[in-house]
């Protein structure tokens, strides 16, 4: 019952298949090896988008570092939501990537950006010129975090607001597999077909064990990228590592698969936690991450069991008296399973101690 | 023939086999993990160091440059050699994660700093106090960029300079590995026995696929440097990955045998050049690396057989009328073979074409 | 009529004196003089602080920016006000001197911190450790960007917060005489016996050319705030020159008494717009701005009389039909007459356009 | 007898009359004012530059490191002698500026870059593509560190390396009119018309108490430059103060007529120390600075007279036995007087103290 995070399950046995096969001879380092520019192929093959420039890296926080630097002058304001990664969980990344740029905190509903509020923040922004920061990005994170999907149709939105005031627009994509996988879409539709410029399409959360693609679909900054990469330590040498794990993400549609089964086990979690009487979601379950509240007697019955998940806020305190209600985050991966997840229903829901649950490896 | 870099070499079965074991079930994220905690302990039993802090990161231009972040403000300068890797081949990380210090560089023979010229330049910095850079850390780098190694006397030596200044001591130990077997001494001896604050002890170039610990031999600095790795992307979720390759890396003294096989492949190749008439070496080869000169036509028949391995420096060529000698760089790693020296090698010497060779994987 | 801000108006005459006069001779430059010397310690005993390290700087930015930047690493944040000149104003220039670290901003009336909201922000921040930007320092601005001051007690009041989370407060007084004067209190009272670190006392926006102090409370960061200084180019060579002004300044208590005359024009000017029929007042006014709000037709006849202020927020309209009320800011200065008071006031209620008025130079 | 620097000295009367004649009534802050707005024009007239753009800031650092910034991407280098100011005697002021940019340091005789020198290191940088810190641009300084000037012709050899490498040309010209007089040439053929991009056009050491103008040849960058001016806290608001400086200094040719003086008393001075016995000039005296070497009696004859100037390279001692030659730096100002180049001489050549010397004030 390992609900913490899709961070701390395994990867799925094609990953390391991958990993073993490219383990073979030398291979030219740097990304200058075959294989990497079959994968580049693939990738812009998979996003319809034979201009595009590809890069990996290593964790998402640099994907999107990187990018949102090739994207945003030291001078000027990132319009993000203010539930973003970029804003809550990158220590700074951002503002260091860009050498001191803002993020500009934006309201909306499931941590997606509303229109009209990022519209509003643009013209309110460097009303007066050179003493302000100046307009710089928009930054949406698809699915977000709070597990809500924009559809392209709300991407393409966003970004009809930020093409208005000339503003690059870039998707953090750390769960991007899951979004498309609920919206329906391709990848295509989801990205430059909708305005968006820069892509960190995400691997690691949804089965790999450390690699992100960051897509730019107008190639215009890939040099200057590939030196912020470098200089910024995220460029590996021996990265036929990173390539194999990527192919073998995008192989057979690997990573939609991944992303079906984390999304139906959140679905059915989602589902389960609706029916429990006191219990009660607080966003809605559109990719893998479950936002609930129930009461704390149920919380100290999943503790006690040895079910993993955060409080959400952290904040919150199982001790104390009276059952009110606490919410939670609770986040299915690849490998979640239907028993596990029916067991933490049973316990949130107070019947008996289930029997220990098979974890897939 | 490949000896381009040790860093198109593939890894050990040892590094494969370690990725599979830790895919099992669930594992917490971002080092939180047990088996982080138990190679923390391995790391400072190997150093015999119990109050040091090791941090994991996956390339060695993120360690040197959040090390060297922690050690100097960005005002001040690191005193390093001019063919330091920090200076010639991270596209300026270290100032970019310093916030803009400098570099001062330094000579010495073998890309090794000459105590003497470090003094002279500590003394002549700041000389005009606040108009002026300040002083801020030293970095050595053993095994050196030629191919040499600094002796636990040697880096004594410069760390002795260093305290008299009142500044921390960098070593970057990309190839710490083949430092060590080449002295004879312990882990302890070379670093902080003689002076060493941190080290960045290298995994990727002597077997890994991409993992470097940065060691603190004086922990203070501890909370500061997971701050820099978190804010430049550097702190893996799916941590467990690393910590798999690093510790099957010092499991069995594994590190110690793929270095002793790569030194024992450049003494080889190193003896075999310096018979070969026409012929000469650069530096002494202590380490992995040998740096020789041979004439044009030895060059042009490796670089038909396919041998790989750079001109250094690297604006030499090939054409041209007159045999005239070229220098080189070989690298050897773990897997080279006895038979790639001795085919490299009598490509060199003019013999007829070699046999194709079989390379482990 | 110009009410556009305190730094449209020319400086007394004694300031000009101040520069004539130490304009004889050679001086060591750099601050190195004799009058620097003595400056330094007329600042401490104004400020009963003979500990307090003291520097010149020539904009209230740079001031802010790099005691900022001393007292909040890059990974942290620094707490302010929504509408702080830090925030608002400086193009992003404290992230830019701290290297990236944030703003978060803080509601409160008349653009005062709340404590309590101070105190639910500092809880709310680093909440899950490294992945989160750290707590940094908090800043305020007195006299606010509202007209308003705090009083020594509400000063007290934030400091309380802060240092029970063990963070540092500065205090940008670029009209920190204005806020002196309007309170009743000695310098002492409303910096460090209240919790202040670091004050910037402004000297432009209150009669000088543009010279500001830095008023290090606690001097353990002293040679960080040298360094910082001259790093960012606000070092300079003819210190002479803003040493005279900020002598002349502190000189019989000249600065109280130019922010005196700047204080009881504002009153005047409130006092009159509060009982024009149709007229009312955003803030208190309590230092030396106005805000206010009247109805279309008064700015248009003020407008057309050539009077000088902003509307504020900025993107309100003169045009369109209806008399509606617009807000604006009026901001008095050492040099506005009560003539020109009265004759804004004048044309605001609607009588017949007042002769030119005389501005003293 | 104050040769220690141009900075020493004060203003000239016409600079203060300026100031006093500014110092009527209201004026637009932050140079949106008509005194600006026509001293930009004389600028550009001056140096007969009709598209340039033209900003003030107060200090020579701020100057060189804001146009630095705009012509050096973070992950490039700089190309300066190895004296330059920029690289000697700014505290890191550009690294700070442009993020983190490396300066690369190039020998020549005189404080001049060697043209064939450039074009060497430019050769050698980024051999390894995104391995190595990029091209950035080249910065000379004219009158140089060293008391030499650049002809125009020497500019532009320079600059045509620089083109060559599509490199920008910056030129420090703290002593910018010192070089003009001595080349005997216009602004604009010491600039643009030798293929200079950005000129640092120094007024500090010439006679103002504090104001450089950043001159960009090509506007391009010139809202780069508005940004970067502002977020380092270097725009006035009371700007009418920098401006009426500078329109004195411009005015009638004043800033010429001051360089005229400093470079004779300059040349009187270095002919006479090379007519003393045992004297000896280090670099030819072009500008207003003489180097100069003479034995440590004279030295110490100078220091009992209170003789103002430094021993260069300052870690010579006039304690110590033998009567060795030490070098020293001497530079002369406006207001240097014949009277006190000749008691100077007197002094050094060993006659009796001279009478106490006027200075004019």
């Amino acid at each position: 019952m390992h609900f913490a995070s899709d961070n701390t399950s395994p990867v799925p046995p094609q990953v390391l298949e991958a990993l073993i096969e490219a383990n073979h001879g030398y291979a030219m380092p740097y990304g200058n090896d075959v294989a990497t520019t079959d994968l580049r192929d693939t990738i812009r093959a998979t996003f319809e988008a034979p201009e595009a420039e590809v890069y990996l890296v290593a964790t998402g926080t640099a994907a999107n570092a990187l990018a949102l630097a090739c994207l945003c002058p030291p001078w000027a304001t990132v319009y993000c939501h203010r539930n973003a990664h970029v804003e809550e969980d990158e220590c700074g990344a951002p503002e260091f990537y860009t050498g001191g740029a803002k993020l500009t905190l934006l309201d909306g509903a499931d941590a997606k950006i509303d229109p009209a509020a990022l519209d509003r923040a643009i013209g309110f922004t460097a009303r007066a010129g050179v003493h302000n920061v100046q307009r710089g990005a928009v930054s949406i994170t698809n699915a977000t975090e709070a597990g809500a999907v924009y559809s392209p149709a709300e991407v393409a939105a966003i970004a009809a607001v930020a093409r208005a005031a000339g503003l690059p627009v870039h998707m953090d994509g750390a769960r991007f597999a899951n979004a498309v996988v609920a919206a329906g879409c391709t990848p295509a539709e989801m990205t430059w077909k909708a305005g968006v410029d820069v892509l960190t399409f995400g691997g690691t959360k949804n089965g790999l064990m450390g690699v992100e693609a960051v897509v730019l679909f107008d190639p215009a900054r890939a040099w200057e990228f590939e030196l912020r990469r470098k200089r910024g330590g995220h460029l590996f040498s021996k990265h036929r590592y990173l390539t194999a794990q990527m192919a073998a993400y995008l192989d057979d549609d690997l990573w939609l698969k991944l992303a079906e089964r984390a999304n139906a086990a959140a679905a059915r979690l989602s589902a389960g936690l609706a029916a429990i009487p006191g219990a009660s979601l607080l966003h809605p379950t559109q990719a893998n991450a479950v936002f609930a509240a129930w009461p704390r007697e149920g919380h100290r019955r999943a503790q006690k069991a040895g079910a993993q998940y955060y409080l959400w806020p952290m904040d919150q305190s199982l001790e104390g008296a009276g059952d009110v209600p606490l919410s939670a985050r609770l986040v299915c991966s690849w490998c979640t399973t239907d028993d596990e997840v029916d067991a933490f229903l049973a316990l949130i829901d107070g019947g008996p101690e289930p029997d220990p649950v098979h974890v897939p490896g």
